[in-house]
């Protein structure tokens, strides 16, 4: 008999069916053993009654992890055991032959308990298949293919860049090395060169892939190894162009959620953001005026935005505004990569904007420039090498056309979204400065 | 006035448009001047007469490259200018005014010249705007997406599997060492550990996404970074349940092409292959059998399959049976990784397979172990260390579900479809032994 999922029984209300999945919990009730079983489609209660010898001896070996086949008929339930909420709550599986496909161990812990965060993370090949990590992962899978669907119906092509690059282009000092043949190649911090040069193949291209920060920093919104959604569009008016484009991303992006994912949302009781037809969007400088009038807290010098006065910000468009999304737009030119353009009408500062979710950074975004002389200028002006940035430059010299883009960090994503206490909650398998799946040794 | 893509000009006659594109050539022609331009939906024909003062004068200065906004009307060609053949060949654009966005330098070659492969890798800012780089990169987008639309039908969820990885994991000598705060983390060779992880969260689970190879040789088959379609599924019954799912979903990936990419092929001069409903299959010793007996070279002892071996079974695959697929199936358990399932009805050998396309292996394809005590004794059969495996290990001491899966190289995929020389050119930047974006310095 072919296999039936979980989530396929209650359409096969007396009929004899084969599942197959893990054995969540058991419950041993004198003659009936009950069995919660799980699969990728859900749950079901299954019970083994002592008339079915080739079930319920077998029933009464099994933990939890244990993988089976059950063969059985689905039952609907006794009135006062229907439990409308849950799925298949109203069936029962009558279980008549079970076969083991795969003993567990002990667990090193109860799979209801409480984990902290780096017993959690020592366990990973166990504890991710809980249902709040399930629901969290099955949600960001969602979001990468929001993203990418949208992005192809405004005609933006998919790109592969590379991760493995020369010259640490960007400037910083934040790059891994690698070993490469002899010689030191770095891991990319961004796509952000590959993806300009290809604006001159496809205009419109997006990338999604893994991005390198050596940040030594330890906090709950840092790791080292992250997805970035990222997007670079040509022939724009300027910034605006580009938020007006991530703002219709969003929003596309939260209405599939809202379409398929209402019960991952509800299990973790997380609300999906309404995004406005326009983001409310504020410069820098008008924004650290708020928060010193507010706050007493004088940030009008500064140069980019503390933690706190993220935060102080986000909770003002929710308070006055009525938005969980915030652009701030304007951050001054010495404080932004050499590629972004500053504003004519606005010396100093640039046609760029960080885009606040819920108390954090989750975007940076800008116009960049397109004219070869003046981004020669700018790499000068920032004390970089020209030549260290020829091949990248070819681009330029060969007419590209006034174009921007972002770079939007899916994890940060999530974990706002969902409001985590921490970023590692939402990255698979995080990388930090003292964790590569296992901790890392202290001695160096 | 907002932008018309050059794509749609051809419903909009006798009306006044903007377009923005790249001037592809120039023509002069006495009192007429004619351009071609590019966007990313298209080419058109636009013509500059005397009497528009606004773009004739400029149209004189234009060269290839250059980022122009025209202003125009669009004329249906007079009848002995209607080139059918060509998209928009029926129309052409009288150009008002002409704005130049973005001047280019003087290229380093004709645009229209056949480039050896070093000095199209050279200038890949530029060399990438060209129509056969640009329909190979749209098909290779278009297979990712097809892949991964299919696998989300079937129930499998996306994940992002790290690359930064602690231990040598897959015991090779093949992997770039990264330097990681004091410690050596190593790039991924595959996704494979966390991937069948991830069975037990999701069952069926796939990842797209940058794999690493440190080995030294150059041909025309490897590249050192690759993009890795890799998938692995959950209660399989043996490899020839993962063998369907690699049928299907390349039947599937054909027939997108075949809807949205036909131009493109017929651009390249190459094929969609027809997938056979069941692809033929033969295990490596009946393969060795005919090869031996056709070309009198003995392979019969042989554990792997030589390129040129691997080409007569396409040749074969092809004539004998109908199809530009083939698999190979039950390698030797001592030529394939600790976590390949031996086949307990042909001991000594493995339930897995290679998949032959066009010549060339693109697939390795296996059902897993999954029983921790089995992979225990596999691991120390090939002198790896338990130790080592332990944080992958966990996932089979709590239950792991028989299950299997397969990893296709994105580029070289592309390369066997298109019949690219090599892999290289379905490779937006490759990287290799001598190569990141420029040339390597020989000096070590």
């Amino acid at each position: 008999m072919t296999r039936t999922l979980i989530g396929d029984l209650a359409g096969k209300i007396g009929q004899e069916v084969v599942v197959e999945g893990w054995v969540d919990t058991r419950r041993d009730h004198g003659k009936l053993i009950f069995l919660d079983l799980r699969d990728r489609s859900g749950l079901v209660q299954a019970v083994a009654l002592p008339n079915h010898e080739a079930a319920q001896p077998i029933a009464a070996t099994l933990r939890s992890q244990w993988v089976v086949r059950v063969t059985g008929t689905v039952n609907q339930r006794p009135e006062k055991m229907v439990n409308a909420e849950q799925t298949n709550g109203t069936i029962e599986l009558e279980a008549t032959v079970i076969e083991v496909l795969s003993r567990a161990a002990e667990l090193p812990f109860d799979s209801s308990a409480e984990l902290n965060l780096d017993t959690y993370l020592d366990y990973l090949p166990l504890t991710l298949r809980g249902e709040r990590p399930r629901a969290i992962f099955k949600i960001q899978a969602r979001i990468l293919r929001s993203f990418r669907d949208f992005l192809t119906k405004q005609g933006f092509t998919e790109i592969q860049a590379p991760k493995l690059i020369g010259d640490d282009a960007e400037g910083g000092a934040n790059s891994f090395d690698v070993a490469y043949f002899g010689h030191t190649a770095h891991l990319a911090q961004s796509p952000q060169l590959y993806k300009q040069i290809m604006v001159g193949s496809f205009e419109r291209v997006f990338a999604t892939g893994n991005v390198y920060r050596a940040e030594k920093h330890s906090t709950t919104r840092h790791i080292n190894e992250y997805t970035s959604l990222d997007i670079e569009m040509g022939f724009i008016k300027d910034h605006t162009d580009v938020m007006a484009m991530e703002t219709k991303i969003l929003a596309s992006v939260m209405a599939d959620l809202a379409a398929d994912c209402t019960a991952e949302f509800k299990l973790l009781g997380a609300e999906i953001p309404t995004v406005p037809e326009t983001i409310p969007a504020l410069k820098l400088r008008a924004a650290q005026k708020l928060i010193t009038d507010a706050t007493g807290q004088n940030c009008l010098e500064e140069p980019d935005l503390e933690p706190a006065h993220e935060r102080w910000l986000s909770d003002y468009a929710k308070k006055e505004l009525g938005s969980d999304f915030i652009f701030i737009t304007h951050f001054p030119v010495s404080k932004r990569p050499f590629y972004t353009y500053e504003d004519e009408t606005d010396p100093g500062f640039t046609k760029g904007a960080d885009l606040l979710f819920r108390g954090i950074e989750i975007t940076t975004l800008a116009q960049r420039i397109h004219d070869y002389d003046t981004l020669i200028t700018s790499l000068k002006n920032k004390n970089l090498d020209p030549e260290k940035f020829s091949y990248y430059l070819q681009a330029f010299k060969y007419g590209l056309p006034p174009h921007g883009g972002f770079g939007l960090g899916l994890e940060r994503l999530t974990a706002r979204l969902l409001n985590l206490d921490n970023v590692k909650e939402a990255t698979l398998f995080p990388r930090d400065l003292n964790r590569i799946d296992h901790l890392l040794s202290t001695d160096k």
